[in-house]
């Protein structure tokens, strides 16, 4: 049975209020279908005054989409992908990239789930090679699967390298709002200025209901995107539901400040979890996330009154498990959390 | 600019009240994501009881997806899907069948958008020889695309041809609802007992924001479709906002009270646009279509009041268009578009 | 029991004796693998010397590889191939376009196998419509699999209509040399003289034991292709014996020599054939392919001494078959099957 | 300027003299094409002698090909095939697999290149989880991309483990004979009796001019194998040639003989080899395959003489290089590239 709020995943969490009012605000009337409409117009217009005229955005269902489009965008089939082995389009969409683009996953282990220009390095040895798949894009994710963040010259250094050796860098931005809030970034500065190619915006984790955004922040890079979205089964016909939900998200920083909150619950988790005898804090909390390593027993005890995942169940003694806080989390919900792992710990 | 309610296609329309209502009463505190939700499991029983208990019920996006969805579950790249040339499988999706199945659509010219055993028999000549793709699928579309409607003995004539040689019989049903209504049959009784073996089951066109559902409706072909739904990019977080819509229209049968406004508004629009001098109505209007021969030089005038869709652009100087009623279409309405098409056909 | 020379294909006969012997001499010593070889570079020389310094020549193992191979390097996903309905590609390929290429081809009913620019234009109607595939490709059989030929002129209008719109011009040339010594043509003439951007070259059904070649016959197509190839499967390792081979049937016109030998064959067989009552010679015989309707009880008996494929098996009571005549057929050959045949007519 | 033998890949080889005579016989009159012909029935006969009779066998060009279609005929594209990292399926074919099967390679790290249940069983956690892909074969490599050998016992261990949880065991056998002549087994009893399920069977790094096999070693798994080797552009149509090359390396155990022959010599080259100081021999010989680590200048000094592959170019002061004996190579050949390896250590 799960409690009313969980911290099983931020996708757990239900739509904030201001985002169910635009909805319900978009529900007058006939619309023309796949985005010839005027909410679509006006949320289009809040990404650029996010991102700047030059971004162009298109609005997908789902940040598995947001992923595999974005580098359909920028790979052919003989090209690979370089990311980190924990990276989400990795271990968590079964292989879509895989299967859509055709390419190759170069998926290279990192003990924190962010890559470094030496991971990179010896991947492009393949380079003018026909034997092995060319290297095209660098994919990060910000924040990342562990909740780490990186930093602006770390991005930039990315950037860079790819840059000088005609390979893009995408970015898996399902959470980059829990990573620009806890550091205090402007969308643009934590992206575009940084030299990322195209990002996938996440939604749905920030209090949509659903949708994501794919950003070129590149000039010519979205010319034939608008196909691969069709083909790809991404193309809303009642696109203005999701469209009036980014509008909304953009708006007064809604996007911030729901970030914001889960940062905030997940240090305050982290810090509570932390007292109790046994509780290992395994990973350093910037965003909304929480990895801890508990014995067996308490994930067990745990998992009666809380659904959550375990992230990777070796040792199986004690594995390492995953809490995330959403938009809504509330100090009693942390303190009902806590409560409960202390029970379990005993 | 497009007028409050148009006639360019039913998913230009809204979504209705009870819907909307559905989705609001669903956004209560946390649920566990990707469908393992209390009203995931509501929905589920409601198709249950619609179908019967042996049927399984998968819940995507869109119609593009439960339709490649539905053929990936059936067949393999050496194979071929025998579809109807105007199909929107064929047609309208951008290739997303080809592209994610591998697979060719080997399709049939039709007068009326129906397929007959007499335009099956002669592929079946491939069957055996490798030289070709191996048919397997017949894929039919209820409502057609022309808004025409099988006959419940013509759909069984094709399942058991179908069946009799090894292939799978699935339908595209993104308007079911609309043929279900106009013939008076149960949506079992126009699909498992006439011999579908899949069903695409539509509900954005009808009344819901998004959202539709692969309907397996024979034993033993869903085994592994949750790992096609996932790959292929169609597997929702936030589940129980699709589900509880769903719940909501086969509730107390919404799905066939939408339909069936719509296909009178269809017929009333047909009828009164025969009176104009010049407009010719080029199919019978069985459900919420309405397809028509006018002047070019009408088109254009229409088009400056109302956007809709021009469905065979030859002859260039009377091209054939085509006007969809939705759920919400009213008699104002259709009285409006008909003076507007009187005052461009003068 | 299949006599010593037969009339199925064109690729049931040998191997020309000089490229046997081409083969047995290549067979010295070790050679770097993948093509960074003597007789490689020799045979791309002579590819030069025929279309010209600016043609890239790349070697695979068969005729469908050269096919999609060629068209991978031009159309994406979510492009569209046109071809006509009895092309190789939509036809005998068990849907090898559609797998590897994953788009679609618009396969146009034509009489006699030769595209005709008005069967093009209603398909360019889809340009610039996401719901659609995007025409990039025209590809055209020479000769066809008719056996019939398009005059320069044909192929020239193809081609400008092709650029005109921002599509290229493809020629599935497993035949081209049957067509080219049918015309009196240099091979560059039959080609990139009238707007072909790419061949595929037929060598298996002109002598060869096997081995096709894709010819870019514009700058700048060919870039990536290397990459393509060894994905695709068809990087020979041993590359010098297929590039022996083309040398050998490039050096002093053999290819001109076999397609001659065998298009006066079927010319010769074609003509006894139609004097006997009953035989129907159905296409135009321009190469190497005789087109027949004949009783179906004459194709059982025949079949007993020759084995040959049903082209068509309706009418039932009046299939149309297919007889090809090879560079090693001899009058003699001719002379044994037209006796054969007229018993079966009896 | 590569000398008369080289010793970069035993593909630089040509071919025996024995599988040439093979196929200048085979080169009288015409044949059927695609494989309905009498030495391709008598190669499906040496095969049926060698595995048994409920073995099927399949040729193909390639391979890449019998590598990439045995996994399509055990796996979907939201499989995963679990393999070592440094398999030619994961580095040297460009992706091909993930690429036509669609589906993702689970590289494990090894030392040696073999894969061992320990590194298995940690992927077997995806089973039953819709995000990720659920392994479906185990593939190895006999003998490895470093020429090292699987022990009889090892191979059983894997295909337990495999059939235990529902997996198949493929084996990359383009160097099997290598390694059954290493360890005396007889074809069937190095694959068969071992639990391997399907084999893909090397004829050109072993003396054949082009052709490789796909033998599926248990009942059930080939029924539609014709039609993906049709669809993966691997059907030849002048069949007799590959078959008439297996029959030769098939009858009088011409490929033992020819792979105790290559073995025999990487051995003596490395003995010579390991008593230059300088050279280091980092893999145990048991094959064909020598590995050594040599300083960066005595590389490229030596390169200057002979072509040969640079196998790991890190550390780059000292990489790591391959060197392969292939049937034909002499003591005489091995002698010379000593000496030239002794100047360039100089």
């Amino acid at each position: 049975m799960t409690p009313t709020r969980s911290f099983a995943s931020d996708n757990n969490s239900g739509v904030h209020p201001l985002v169910l009012r635009a909805i319900q605000d978009a529900n007058h009337g006939h619309a023309v279908g796949y985005g010839d409409d005027p909410w679509t117009r006006q949320a289009e217009q809040a990404f650029a005054g996010v991102f700047g005229p030059e971004a162009r955005v298109f609005f997908v269902f789902l940040g598995t989409a947001a992923n595999v489009l974005s580098l359909n965008a920028l790979a052919r089939s003989y090209h690979s992908v370089i990311c980190a082995r924990s990276a989400h389009i990795n271990v968590d969409e079964c292989g879509a990239p895989e299967r859509h683009l055709g390419c190759k996953l170069h998926a290279v282990p990192t003990p924190d789930g962010k890559l470094r220009p030496a991971d990179v390095l010896p991947v492009l040895h393949d380079l003018g090679n026909e034997h092995h798949n060319q290297p095209r894009v660098i994919s990060i994710t910000q924040s990342t699967e562990f909740g780490t963040i990186y930093r602006p010259e770390e991005i930039k250094a990315l950037a860079e390298l790819a840059h000088s050796r005609g390979l893009y860098l995408h970015m898996d931005g399902a959470r980059i709002a829990n990573a620009s809030a806890a550091l205090g970034q402007t969308l643009a500065g934590a992206t575009r200025d940084l030299g990322v190619d195209v990002l996938s915006f996440g939604g749905t984790k920030n209090g949509m209901m659903y949708g994501e955004a794919v950003v070129f922040l590149r000039p010519g890079l979205a010319d034939d995107f608008r196909f691969l979205r069709k083909q790809g089964m991404q193309l809303a016909s009642k696109m203005r539901y999701i469209s009036a939900q980014f509008s909304a998200l953009l708006a007064d920083g809604l996007w911030r400040e729901n970030a914001s909150a889960a940062n905030a619950m997940a240090r305050l988790l982290a810090s509570k979890a932390a007292t109790i005898p046994g509780v290992e804090i395994t990973r350093t909390v910037e965003t909304n996330a929480v990895f801890a390593r508990i014995p067996a027993a308490a994930v067990e005890k745990l998992k009666r009154e809380y659904f959550f995942y375990v992230w990777n169940p070796e040792p199986a003694e004690a594995p390492e498990v995953r809490w995330m806080c959403s938009f809504d989390t509330t100090e009693a919900d942390v303190r009902g959390f806590v409560e409960a792992l202390g029970r379990a710990m005993e």
